[in-house]
Protein backbone atom coordinates (compact mmCIF):
# COMPACT_ATOMS: atom_id res chain seq x y z
CA UNK A 1 0.00 0.00 0.00
CA UNK A 2 1.49 3.71 -1.31
CA UNK A 3 2.30 5.98 1.79
CA UNK A 4 3.95 9.28 2.80
CA UNK A 5 6.26 9.88 5.98
CA UNK A 6 6.50 13.45 6.00
CA UNK A 7 6.87 16.29 9.06
CA UNK A 8 3.96 17.08 11.16
CA UNK A 9 2.82 20.46 10.84
CA UNK A 10 0.97 22.35 13.59
CA UNK A 11 -2.37 21.40 11.40
CA UNK A 12 -1.71 17.47 12.16
CA UNK A 13 -2.16 18.20 15.89
CA UNK A 14 -5.63 16.93 16.21
CA UNK A 15 -4.69 13.68 14.17
CA UNK A 16 -1.86 13.09 16.40
CA UNK A 17 -3.99 14.06 19.38
CA UNK A 18 -6.24 11.27 18.41
CA UNK A 19 -4.13 8.19 17.87
CA UNK A 20 -1.91 9.23 20.95
CA UNK A 21 -5.48 8.06 22.76
CA UNK A 22 -5.36 5.25 20.32
CA UNK A 23 -1.88 4.21 21.23
CA UNK A 24 -2.92 4.40 25.52
CA UNK A 25 -6.09 2.69 24.71
CA UNK A 26 -3.75 0.24 23.48
CA UNK A 27 -1.52 0.15 26.34
CA UNK A 28 -4.17 -0.19 28.59
CA UNK A 29 -3.55 3.17 30.23
CA UNK A 30 -6.42 5.66 28.30
CA UNK A 31 -7.50 6.98 31.42
CA UNK A 32 -3.67 9.03 32.06
CA UNK A 33 -3.79 10.97 28.56
CA UNK A 34 -4.14 14.72 29.41
CA UNK A 35 -2.76 16.51 26.65
CA UNK A 36 -4.95 18.12 24.19
CA UNK A 37 -4.08 19.18 20.82
CA UNK A 38 -3.76 23.32 21.38
CA UNK A 39 -0.83 21.68 23.98
CA UNK A 40 0.65 19.72 21.40
CA UNK A 41 0.20 23.17 18.81
CA UNK A 42 1.89 24.97 21.90
CA UNK A 43 4.75 22.69 22.59
CA UNK A 44 5.95 21.33 19.35
CA UNK A 45 5.08 24.70 17.24
CA UNK A 46 7.03 26.85 18.98
CA UNK A 47 10.43 28.77 18.92
CA UNK A 48 11.98 26.33 21.05
CA UNK A 49 9.83 23.28 20.69
CA UNK A 50 9.88 20.42 23.17
CA UNK A 51 9.69 17.42 20.23
CA UNK A 52 9.09 16.69 16.83
CA UNK A 53 7.01 14.44 15.19
CA UNK A 54 6.28 12.29 11.55
CA UNK A 55 3.44 10.94 10.30
CA UNK A 56 2.27 8.45 8.05
CA UNK A 57 -0.02 9.50 5.86
CA UNK A 58 -2.03 7.32 2.47
CA UNK A 59 -3.74 8.66 -0.36
CA UNK A 60 -7.63 9.64 0.19
CA UNK A 61 -8.59 6.74 -1.82
CA UNK A 62 -6.88 4.48 0.51
CA UNK A 63 -8.59 6.25 3.65
CA UNK A 64 -9.25 4.26 7.16
CA UNK A 65 -12.66 3.09 7.11
CA UNK A 66 -13.51 5.99 9.60
CA UNK A 67 -12.31 8.69 6.51
CA UNK A 68 -8.75 8.99 8.12
CA UNK A 69 -5.90 9.39 5.94
CA UNK A 70 -3.19 10.24 8.74
CA UNK A 71 -2.50 6.71 10.12
CA UNK A 72 0.25 6.78 12.26
CA UNK A 73 2.86 8.99 13.73
CA UNK A 74 6.37 8.70 15.10
CA UNK A 75 6.95 11.20 18.40
CA UNK A 76 10.25 11.98 19.10
CA UNK A 77 12.82 14.75 20.65
CA UNK A 78 16.58 15.39 21.21
CA UNK A 79 17.75 14.07 25.03
CA UNK A 80 21.99 14.38 25.40
CA UNK A 81 23.99 11.28 26.78
CA UNK A 82 27.35 12.29 29.60
CA UNK A 83 29.29 9.25 27.90
CA UNK A 84 28.20 9.77 24.25
CA UNK A 85 26.52 13.15 23.16
CA UNK A 86 23.44 13.80 20.99
CA UNK A 87 20.67 11.09 21.32
CA UNK A 88 17.18 10.91 19.73
CA UNK A 89 14.46 9.84 21.88
CA UNK A 90 11.20 8.12 20.38
CA UNK A 91 8.31 8.83 22.51
CA UNK A 92 6.19 7.28 20.75
CA UNK A 93 6.05 5.11 17.65
CA UNK A 94 2.46 3.84 16.53
CA UNK A 95 0.75 2.85 13.09
CA UNK A 96 -3.14 2.36 12.87
CA UNK A 97 -4.59 -1.53 13.73
CA UNK A 98 -6.25 -1.53 10.13
CA UNK A 99 -2.93 -0.15 8.37
CA UNK A 100 -0.58 -2.80 9.91
CA UNK A 101 1.46 -4.91 8.16
CA UNK A 102 2.23 -2.95 5.35
CA UNK A 103 5.66 -1.37 6.34
CA UNK A 104 4.54 1.58 7.62
CA UNK A 105 5.76 1.13 10.98
CA UNK A 106 9.27 0.32 9.61
CA UNK A 107 9.04 3.47 7.66
CA UNK A 108 8.14 5.72 10.32
CA UNK A 109 11.63 4.17 12.45
CA UNK A 110 13.88 4.49 9.49
CA UNK A 111 13.18 8.24 8.99
CA UNK A 112 13.10 8.57 12.67
CA UNK A 113 16.56 7.07 12.43
CA UNK A 114 17.53 9.11 9.36
CA UNK A 115 16.72 12.28 11.14
CA UNK A 116 18.25 11.46 14.00
CA UNK A 117 21.71 10.76 12.04
CA UNK A 118 21.49 14.28 9.96
CA UNK A 119 21.34 15.97 13.78
CA UNK A 120 24.86 13.95 14.51
CA UNK A 121 22.82 11.41 16.99
CA UNK A 122 24.62 8.53 18.29
CA UNK A 123 22.01 6.64 19.58
CA UNK A 124 17.82 5.92 18.88
CA UNK A 125 16.61 5.14 22.70
CA UNK A 126 13.13 4.28 23.29
CA UNK A 127 10.69 2.50 25.99
CA UNK A 128 8.66 -0.43 25.43
CA UNK A 129 6.18 -2.12 28.16
CA UNK A 130 7.63 -5.94 28.55
CA UNK A 131 3.94 -7.14 27.75
CA UNK A 132 3.91 -5.77 24.16
CA UNK A 133 5.63 -8.69 22.81
CA UNK A 134 5.04 -7.54 18.77
CA UNK A 135 6.85 -4.29 19.84
CA UNK A 136 9.71 -5.98 21.29
CA UNK A 137 10.03 -8.58 18.57
CA UNK A 138 9.91 -5.69 15.84
CA UNK A 139 12.36 -3.67 17.41
CA UNK A 140 14.23 -6.45 17.90
CA UNK A 141 14.10 -7.86 14.59
CA UNK A 142 16.04 -4.79 13.86
CA UNK A 143 18.65 -5.50 16.21
CA UNK A 144 17.94 -3.17 18.90
CA UNK A 145 19.20 -3.93 22.62
CA UNK A 146 16.79 -4.26 25.58
CA UNK A 147 19.36 -2.50 28.18
CA UNK A 148 16.88 -3.10 31.16
CA UNK A 149 17.77 -7.13 30.52
CA UNK A 150 21.36 -6.48 29.32
CA UNK A 151 22.24 -3.56 31.45
CA UNK A 152 19.85 -4.00 34.55
CA UNK A 153 18.60 -0.21 34.01
CA UNK A 154 14.89 0.69 35.36
CA UNK A 155 13.23 4.00 35.09
CA UNK A 156 12.27 5.89 37.67
CA UNK A 157 9.48 8.66 38.20
CA UNK A 158 8.96 10.91 40.77
CA UNK A 159 5.36 13.36 39.71
CA UNK A 160 2.37 14.88 41.86
CA UNK A 161 3.01 15.53 45.60
CA UNK A 162 6.02 13.44 45.74
CA UNK A 163 8.07 15.85 43.18
CA UNK A 164 6.47 19.51 44.67
CA UNK A 165 7.45 18.01 48.06
CA UNK A 166 11.55 17.91 46.68
CA UNK A 167 10.75 21.15 44.87
CA UNK A 168 9.68 22.28 48.60
CA UNK A 169 13.01 21.37 50.03
CA UNK A 170 15.53 22.49 47.27
CA UNK A 171 18.35 24.83 49.30
CA UNK A 172 17.82 28.11 48.93
CA UNK A 173 19.90 30.22 46.39
CA UNK B 1 29.02 20.64 55.58
CA UNK B 2 28.44 23.71 53.96
CA UNK B 3 27.74 23.56 50.06
CA UNK B 4 26.13 25.71 47.62
CA UNK B 5 24.53 24.55 44.67
CA UNK B 6 24.59 26.44 41.20
CA UNK B 7 23.78 26.31 37.73
CA UNK B 8 26.63 25.26 35.60
CA UNK B 9 28.92 27.86 34.18
CA UNK B 10 30.67 26.73 30.32
CA UNK B 11 33.83 27.12 32.59
CA UNK B 12 32.76 24.42 35.30
CA UNK B 13 33.02 21.86 32.22
CA UNK B 14 36.33 20.41 32.68
CA UNK B 15 35.09 19.77 36.54
CA UNK B 16 31.64 17.85 34.92
CA UNK B 17 33.87 15.87 32.37
CA UNK B 18 35.85 15.20 35.36
CA UNK B 19 33.07 13.77 37.90
CA UNK B 20 31.13 12.28 34.60
CA UNK B 21 34.22 9.86 34.55
CA UNK B 22 34.00 8.89 38.22
CA UNK B 23 30.45 8.43 37.82
CA UNK B 24 31.09 5.89 34.85
CA UNK B 25 33.82 4.10 36.72
CA UNK B 26 31.45 3.37 40.08
CA UNK B 27 28.47 2.06 36.74
CA UNK B 28 31.73 -0.40 35.98
CA UNK B 29 31.53 1.33 32.20
CA UNK B 30 34.32 3.39 32.33
CA UNK B 31 35.46 3.22 28.75
CA UNK B 32 32.01 4.20 27.57
CA UNK B 33 32.59 7.71 27.78
CA UNK B 34 33.97 9.28 24.45
CA UNK B 35 32.40 12.79 25.29
CA UNK B 36 35.23 15.51 26.53
CA UNK B 37 34.34 18.89 28.43
CA UNK B 38 34.92 20.84 24.49
CA UNK B 39 31.77 19.10 23.63
CA UNK B 40 30.00 19.94 26.92
CA UNK B 41 30.50 23.51 26.36
CA UNK B 42 29.81 23.31 22.66
CA UNK B 43 26.67 21.24 23.72
CA UNK B 44 25.38 22.80 26.74
CA UNK B 45 26.36 26.62 26.58
CA UNK B 46 25.02 27.39 22.73
CA UNK B 47 21.39 28.90 21.72
CA UNK B 48 19.56 25.93 21.96
CA UNK B 49 21.48 23.81 24.69
CA UNK B 50 21.12 20.08 24.33
CA UNK B 51 20.93 19.82 28.46
CA UNK B 52 21.49 22.07 31.43
CA UNK B 53 23.63 21.58 34.81
CA UNK B 54 23.63 22.31 38.16
CA UNK B 55 26.64 21.89 40.44
CA UNK B 56 27.52 21.44 44.61
CA UNK B 57 30.50 23.37 45.48
CA UNK B 58 32.17 23.62 48.82
CA UNK B 59 34.04 26.73 50.17
CA UNK B 60 37.98 26.42 49.40
CA UNK B 61 38.49 25.23 53.00
CA UNK B 62 36.15 22.03 52.48
CA UNK B 63 38.19 21.23 49.15
CA UNK B 64 38.77 17.49 48.77
CA UNK B 65 41.81 16.34 48.74
CA UNK B 66 42.47 16.32 45.14
CA UNK B 67 41.75 19.96 45.63
CA UNK B 68 38.81 20.22 43.51
CA UNK B 69 35.60 22.03 45.21
CA UNK B 70 33.10 21.58 42.72
CA UNK B 71 32.23 18.36 44.20
CA UNK B 72 29.08 16.93 42.57
CA UNK B 73 26.60 17.77 39.84
CA UNK B 74 23.30 17.20 38.45
CA UNK B 75 22.96 16.80 34.37
CA UNK B 76 19.04 17.37 32.73
CA UNK B 77 17.45 18.00 30.05
CA UNK B 78 13.52 18.88 28.81
CA UNK B 79 11.23 15.49 27.31
CA UNK B 80 7.71 15.83 26.54
CA UNK B 81 5.29 13.01 27.40
CA UNK B 82 1.96 12.59 25.00
CA UNK B 83 0.16 11.81 28.06
CA UNK B 84 1.55 14.20 30.36
CA UNK B 85 3.25 17.12 28.70
CA UNK B 86 6.98 18.21 29.76
CA UNK B 87 8.79 15.88 31.79
CA UNK B 88 12.33 16.74 33.28
CA UNK B 89 14.85 14.18 32.78
CA UNK B 90 17.71 13.55 35.17
CA UNK B 91 20.51 11.95 33.11
CA UNK B 92 23.33 12.19 35.91
CA UNK B 93 23.02 12.67 39.42
CA UNK B 94 26.87 12.75 41.45
CA UNK B 95 28.48 13.42 44.48
CA UNK B 96 32.26 12.69 45.33
CA UNK B 97 32.54 9.81 47.49
CA UNK B 98 34.29 11.85 49.91
CA UNK B 99 31.61 14.23 50.71
CA UNK B 100 28.52 11.49 50.35
CA UNK B 101 26.26 11.38 53.68
CA UNK B 102 25.85 15.26 53.69
CA UNK B 103 22.82 15.92 51.68
CA UNK B 104 24.54 17.17 48.55
CA UNK B 105 22.25 14.78 46.37
CA UNK B 106 19.43 15.81 48.09
CA UNK B 107 20.19 19.05 47.64
CA UNK B 108 21.14 18.51 44.31
CA UNK B 109 17.90 16.62 43.28
CA UNK B 110 15.59 18.75 45.26
CA UNK B 111 16.74 21.87 43.27
CA UNK B 112 16.79 20.11 39.98
CA UNK B 113 12.58 19.42 40.90
CA UNK B 114 12.15 23.09 41.33
CA UNK B 115 14.02 24.07 38.26
CA UNK B 116 11.76 21.36 36.91
CA UNK B 117 8.62 23.27 38.52
CA UNK B 118 9.40 26.42 37.21
CA UNK B 119 9.83 25.19 33.67
CA UNK B 120 5.98 23.56 34.09
CA UNK B 121 7.59 20.10 34.10
CA UNK B 122 4.56 17.29 35.87
CA UNK B 123 7.34 14.38 36.07
CA UNK B 124 10.94 14.51 36.69
CA UNK B 125 12.54 11.10 35.66
CA UNK B 126 15.53 9.27 35.57
CA UNK B 127 17.07 5.57 35.42
CA UNK B 128 18.80 3.65 37.36
CA UNK B 129 21.18 0.33 37.57
CA UNK B 130 18.70 -2.80 38.90
CA UNK B 131 22.86 -3.73 41.22
CA UNK B 132 23.12 0.18 42.37
CA UNK B 133 21.42 -0.08 45.48
CA UNK B 134 22.20 2.92 46.94
CA UNK B 135 20.86 4.99 44.32
CA UNK B 136 17.50 2.81 44.69
CA UNK B 137 17.33 3.59 48.38
CA UNK B 138 17.75 7.60 47.86
CA UNK B 139 14.79 7.91 45.01
CA UNK B 140 12.81 5.22 47.07
CA UNK B 141 13.08 7.05 50.16
CA UNK B 142 12.26 10.22 48.64
CA UNK B 143 9.35 8.21 47.28
CA UNK B 144 9.82 7.84 43.35
CA UNK B 145 7.82 5.08 41.69
CA UNK B 146 10.06 2.23 39.68
CA UNK B 147 8.34 1.91 36.50
CA UNK B 148 10.31 -1.14 35.54
CA UNK B 149 8.92 -3.18 38.14
CA UNK B 150 5.44 -1.85 38.36
CA UNK B 151 4.41 -1.11 34.70
CA UNK B 152 7.26 -3.73 32.63
CA UNK B 153 9.18 -0.60 31.07
CA UNK B 154 12.28 -1.53 29.29
CA UNK B 155 14.88 0.53 27.39
CA UNK B 156 15.56 -0.43 24.11
CA UNK B 157 18.62 1.47 22.10
CA UNK B 158 19.81 1.18 18.44
CA UNK B 159 23.29 2.51 17.57
CA UNK B 160 25.86 2.16 15.47
CA UNK B 161 25.69 -0.05 12.53
CA UNK B 162 22.03 -1.00 13.74
CA UNK B 163 21.34 2.90 13.71
CA UNK B 164 23.17 3.00 10.25
CA UNK B 165 21.33 0.17 8.90
CA UNK B 166 17.74 1.80 9.90
CA UNK B 167 18.51 5.00 8.39
CA UNK B 168 19.78 3.58 5.09
CA UNK B 169 16.67 2.00 4.87
CA UNK B 170 14.46 5.46 5.36
CA UNK B 171 11.48 6.25 2.65
CA UNK B 172 12.84 8.13 0.35
CA UNK B 173 11.19 11.87 0.46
Amino acid sequence: MHFKVRAATKEDCKEISRMIVELAVYEKMPDQVKISHEELERDGFCQNPFFECLVAEVPEENKSKDGFTVVGYAFYFYTYSTWKGPTLFLEDLYVMPEFRGNGFGKGLLCKVAKVGKEKQCVRLQLSVLDWNTPSRDFYAAKCAQDLTDSEGWHLIRFDGQNLDNLANEAPKD
